[in-house]
């Protein structure tokens, strides 16, 4: 670490999935906590069960493959609604009410974020598009946190033709954190429903504290990271790789302890 | 007019309505005269039949009284669903495609229009909110102008508590207008499916070109303004008499007349 990165501000970027979000209790605790924080802070939220709800409310019915939403113009609307819409703004309300200045964005908005539609290969996702830490526009983030004001970000973007597009929500998170990690000291927060990354799934005590990137390959190996975990895992160490500070992958319900290393629950994945 | 008001830089508010944001090629047509016109701008859109087909879909009846939406739970999920996400994301995407810099807003948003939730009278709205010229961010929206950003705005709110609230667009166009007026010299342009103000409802080549204020009181007693016009007019007045230059009443396919004197068509309010 020198010079340069110590005097940098410490920016944290919060992934937050279904689980906190389909819980009304979890993400009123979640924001409380958050709202305790002090540091910059940014917002990344997906969607959750209300997307498929109310696309199967509306006679659409929701294709997910390989854990990942296929997206045909029907369901970008709803996706649009869902997750631009009533979660971005249910977040933002709620952040708001605990004193803390939230401000919801889509990578249309200003293209804060703009993607390209992903090409289709083996399956065709449709409306999904892929980001890059290029089309990150820091420098109108910078301008919301240097404000204090903090930015919740929604899945969803357009391309420049004004085709609104699906994003992962992890991509978002990881591709934000290592732009916004030129300006700020930037750790990623992802959170999920689980205490970490398990030595032994069947053991909530078996938590691996730190990971290194170099052990990743390893670990995926020995079938310790498996399944839905290795897409989040590729994303934390793309983002630890190229300038992020580290990423802790931990339960949304723990984020109070960050602060204090000795009750810190989670794994930390660094470089 | 004085010499700092010359001095001014020009800023134009838009509020389009359903008619023009149902209709995909009318929408298409305004964003395009849009993003041709040079000045600086800010949107305010209402929901359209959208949010009523939405809300049928999902088995929520839409109930309106006197042409306003009354607002329980469900509805306002469905309005923050429509106003926030599809209809407002849809603009953007627009915008941006035709090379306005867009960026979508509602009030809860950074508070940039903070309502309270209108106390029941006559009628109980429900989720319902008034704003007030005094709750408009301007340094907040300034800050886009100056950056070159196009604030669109969505008619939803929150109180301090956190609450989404629903609110009339024209509300926020007259009272956004308004208290932008201190920094700019403000228009705003009122966009529905008519020409302008009628004398003769039944005859299209009636519109009324210009009205003073203070002859609004002389043309409700004669029903020459009337119905759904009568609180469009009394936004138009208060926004006139608060600091806004003038208010133009045209249809949504006239914009590209406003700089060209000789063929605008519509009626200019002015004090």
């Amino acid at each position: 670490m020198n010079i340069t990165t110590t005097r940098m501000e410490l920016l944290r970027v919060f992934k937050i999935g279904g689980h906190v979000i389909d819980e009304p209790s979890q993400l009123d605790q979640f924001i409380s906590d958050l709202s305790m924080m002090n540091c910059r802070k940014i917002i990344v939220h997906g969607g959750g069960k209300i997307a498929s709800e109310i696309s199967s409310s509306l006679g659409i019915q929701p294709k997910i493959v390989d854990g990942r939403r296929v997206t045909d113009k029907a369901s970008i609307h709803v996706v649009t609604m869902v997750y631009g819409g009533l979660v971005n703004k249910l977040i933002v309300s709620k952040l708001q009410a605990t004193g803390t200045n939230a401000l919801g964005l889509t990578g249309a908005d200003a293209a804060a974020y703009r993607g390209t539609q992903r090409k289709p290969g083996a399956v065709d996702y449709g409306l999904v598009a892929d980001v890059d830490t290029d089309n990150v526009d820091t420098s109108l983030l910078q301008l919301f946190l240097e404000r204090g004001i903090t930015p919740v970000l929604a899945p969803l973007t357009a391309d420049k033709n004004g085709t609104l597009l699906n994003i992962n929500a992890d991509s978002v998170a990881s591709v934000v954190a290592t732009a916004m990690s030129k300006a700020y000291r930037t750790e990623l927060v992802m959170c999920f429903e689980k205490d970490g990354v398990m030595a032994d799934p069947e053991k909530h005590d078996s938590v691996i504290d730190q990971i290194n990137i170099s052990e990743i390959g390893n670990l995926i190996e020995k079938k310790i990271i498996h399944g839905g975990m290795i897409p989040k895992i590729e994303n934390a160490r793309k983002a630890v790789d190229k300038g992020v500070s580290k990423v802790l992958i931990c339960n949304a319900n723990k984020i109070n302890t960050i602060d204090n290393t000795d009750k810190l629950t989670g794994t930390t994945i660094y470089a």
